[in-house]
């Protein structure tokens, strides 16, 4: 990062100032951005705070930034530069894909600035549950030896060739490398499904609750999203059939095992007659599939795909909840014509992903690395689910109620205190009290709840994350 | 990869027919489908041709395949399958993104096809031209320390701040690490532009020829694209003012530097003119910049946003062409507003890049390693354009007329020659002939011409190439 000249004649609050003009002269800060925090960038400088104080100073004395106690210090607006910065302003309204929601991007600001904030908002692992040493020893043990060069847009060959053992050996499921898509987590294969294979308007019908909602994705597709209940038990086969006879669904999107965010596992005869339906009315299914192998006794519950007898289903997965999300590393398997669609469109879009993460996984999946990974991650899960459970038990007695889940990362919270405390609200002074949880509301549900990721905080941390809940949501408004 | 059970008692060949017969009746092969050369089959499994072709002629029996000699083994029509295979087709028309264009298709078939073609036709460096050995060194002397799980999806940190200082002091770019995105190449950068800034029927003006053209992602987007010619000295800014006042343009799109496909550089006085325009007319800039570095003499033309006073240009560039496309790396210059929403957009896309990649980015571009990285590019890119001259001059004498660029990987060639070639319809007779080119037609250019990318056949093979090459054109049809 740039850094002052610190040779005697300059002084070093003047460099500071000079260089933040020279980015608001070009128009690289912009109207209303914000300036680095006066400790933060003191402390990446190595200068004292005050010689950033002077530099800021210094800056809103020329009129270009201005200084707000308690909220920092501004670009000014337009009027102040010489130049006609360019208006991006209608820019910024055009496009199709909508923004983030507030709270998500509320909670992410959040995550980001507080230090030592409890996070049971993250739907991910913690560092202590990444494969870190193994990925370590892979890249030590083994001199990189994957392709450089443009590689096929359906992603990295031996990888697709080990995934294919990988997905047959663990869950059963009978595809081959050249029915595989590899992209950048589920979240792009989703993405892919959702832009290139149906229009606007399409009625698809979505579990309620889901993490679905969490994301502009299905609305920045312009489709028409049907709500199936999830209960217990999983959504209701019947609920299906009723929607397909009013809306003639063009698409389900399921994710059938330990589901995001309620937790529920679809029973055996549920699967049967929702696979019943979905082949006499013609109606594909999107199974997303980011957690059975996490299932706390190690026999994970099949997925739907491994009874899939006439390719309605794509079936997409990821070692973002079994291994580690930064890999970005997903995968889509499915008919080899949709595939082939989806990887020529994914082409535009960038062009394919880098190798060297496959080239990680194809390593990372194969063999008894990946069997003590899960091990692991299994018993961990587990404990930290106890810990949970334990601590809401202990600080909100008859204040929540839940059902446990059998694996995933998370369990999902309703709240039964008097007054609705509208977790949504609440959520910013929650923040501040230094504990995030997501509000049921952006999952689509309506009743008081809150997804709880167990996953992300490390052991230890649970308990003292409740007691600041519990400070916030039981000590009134 | 699937194997055969090797011990006795099950005929390899009945395993063989009965794992396709499964893939087949899964849907996962759908009518129309190739399977696998026979040939390659039975190198891939370690068994003899004569047990790949008894499984074949076993499913032929069953009705499940067709042979044909000469093109091989297809999945029979919907009508042999018992269960009814989900019907896809209707899917496979929706959608926005455009399927990639037929040449381009072809030509990326052909490549993988056919062992032994001298390829002028990717645009990239060879494997020779890669730093392969510093990517081992780094992978293999420092320890793996990024982060595993999702990151800011602006991009990694500490790779934004490297690329702050290698612009600033490379291409005396003034950023800092919150004005840049890092995307999948420079691909997704323009895919993001043309997604979430634009609407559909937007006026934008594009250089022509330009390898825009050859990607579907100008029409995918529904832009309305405008043509601005572009001759030895690139583009005429008078044109830009011409179409504004006709069509009001809301972004142009331009490379300035070693233009892809013709290698012109815009001329100082141009630029001048030209920003002055954007300025008066408030036209935004997208600057795509993968070349400059590679500039044979040492002394890269400066991009136009070295100059850009008042934030007015989108400056996309990448380590594709420097070090290495499979990489994936790229990024996006702009003003922090812009930037913000377009990493919340890629976020619905993706959920960001890898952080792997980018770690070792960050590696690469500092310090030593990438003065000898370029430092080898460039000569050995001049070789190899010396070779290609060389090789025309003498093989086509006459016939071929171009302008040797100083910078970048492509040659761009009229053909001079009596009547006509097609260069569109004479490609299927290149890629028999074991040598690729582009038809300039793909990057919208409207004479006899093609790109011919002499950074990606190996040193040595070039000359061959063009014999191969003469032997079609010159050859009478």
């Amino acid at each position: 990062m740039w850094q002052p000249d610190r040779r005697p004649g300059r002084p070093v609050y003047r460099q500071i100032a000079e260089r933040f003009e020279r980015l608001i002269r070009q128009g690289e800060l912009t109207a209303g951005s914000m300036l680095p925090a006066e400790r933060k960038l003191a402390s990446e400088l190595g200068v004292n705070r005050s010689t950033v104080i002077q530099a800021y100073e210094e800056l809103r004395a020329s009129g270009l930034v201005v200084r707000t106690v308690g909220s920092g210090t501004r670009v000014a607006g337009g009027s102040a530069s010489p130049l006609h910065p360019a208006d991006w302003r209608t820019y910024l309204d055009a496009g199709t894909m909508l923004p983030n929601s507030d709270a998500m991007r509320r909670i992410r600001t959040g995550l980001r600035k507080e230090a030592g904030l409890v996070d049971f908002a993250s739907g991910e692992l913690s560092e202590a549950l990444f494969p870190s040493e193994t990925i370590r020893d892979i890249f030590a043990g083994q001199p990189y030896d994957g392709p450089l060069g443009y590689d096929d847009p359906q992603g990295y060959g031996p990888f697709r060739e080990a995934l294919a053992a990988f997905l047959s050996h663990r869950l059963r499921i009978a595809t081959s490398a050249s029915s595989l898509l590899i992209t950048s987590g589920s979240q792009q294969s989703l993405f892919l499904i959702m832009q290139c294979l149906l229009r606007k308007g399409d009625a698809v019908a979505v579990e309620t609750p889901s993490y679905c909602f969490s994301l502009p994705l299905l609305q920045s597709a312009g489709l028409r999203v049907l709500p199936l209940p999830v209960g217990r038990e999983g959504i209701d086969p019947d609920d299906v059939e009723r929607l397909h006879q009013k809306h003639r669904l063009k698409m389900l999107f399921l994710n059938p095992n330990f589901q995001n965010p309620t937790g529920s596992v679809l029973p055996a005869e549920r699967r049967a007659r929702l696979l019943a339906i979905a082949e006499e009315r013609g109606i594909p299914i999107v199974e997303d599939d980011p957690f059975s192998l996490t299932a706390f006794d190690g026999r994970p519950p099949l997925p739907l795909k491994a009874e899939d007898p006439s390719g309605r289903i794509l079936y997409v997965g990821s070692l973002s909840k079994i291994a580690a999300s930064g890999l970005r590393v997903g995968w889509l398997a499915g008919p080899q014509e949709i595939v082939s669609r989806l990887a020529d469109a994914r082409q535009q879009m960038d062009f394919g992903m880098s190798v060297i993460p496959q080239w990680l996984a194809a390593k990372l999946i194969e063999g008894e690395a990946f069997d003590r990974q899960i091990g692991r991650l299994r018993r961990q899960l587990s404990e930290r689910l106890d810990e949970l459970r334990a601590s809401l038990d202990f600080h909100l007695p008859g204040l929540v109620s839940f059902t446990p889940p059998d694996g995933g990362l998370n369990l999902w919270v309703k709240w039964l205190g008097e007054g609705d405390p509208r977790l949504m609200r609440t959520l910013e002074r929650a923040l501040s009290a230094g504990v995030a949880y997501v509000p049921g509301q952006v999952f689509g549900a309506e009743e008081a709840s809150m997804r709880l990721c167990y996953a992300r905080p490390e052991a230890g941390q649970i308990e003292p994350g409740i007691v600041r809940l519990k400070g916030v949501l039981a000590g009134g408004e």
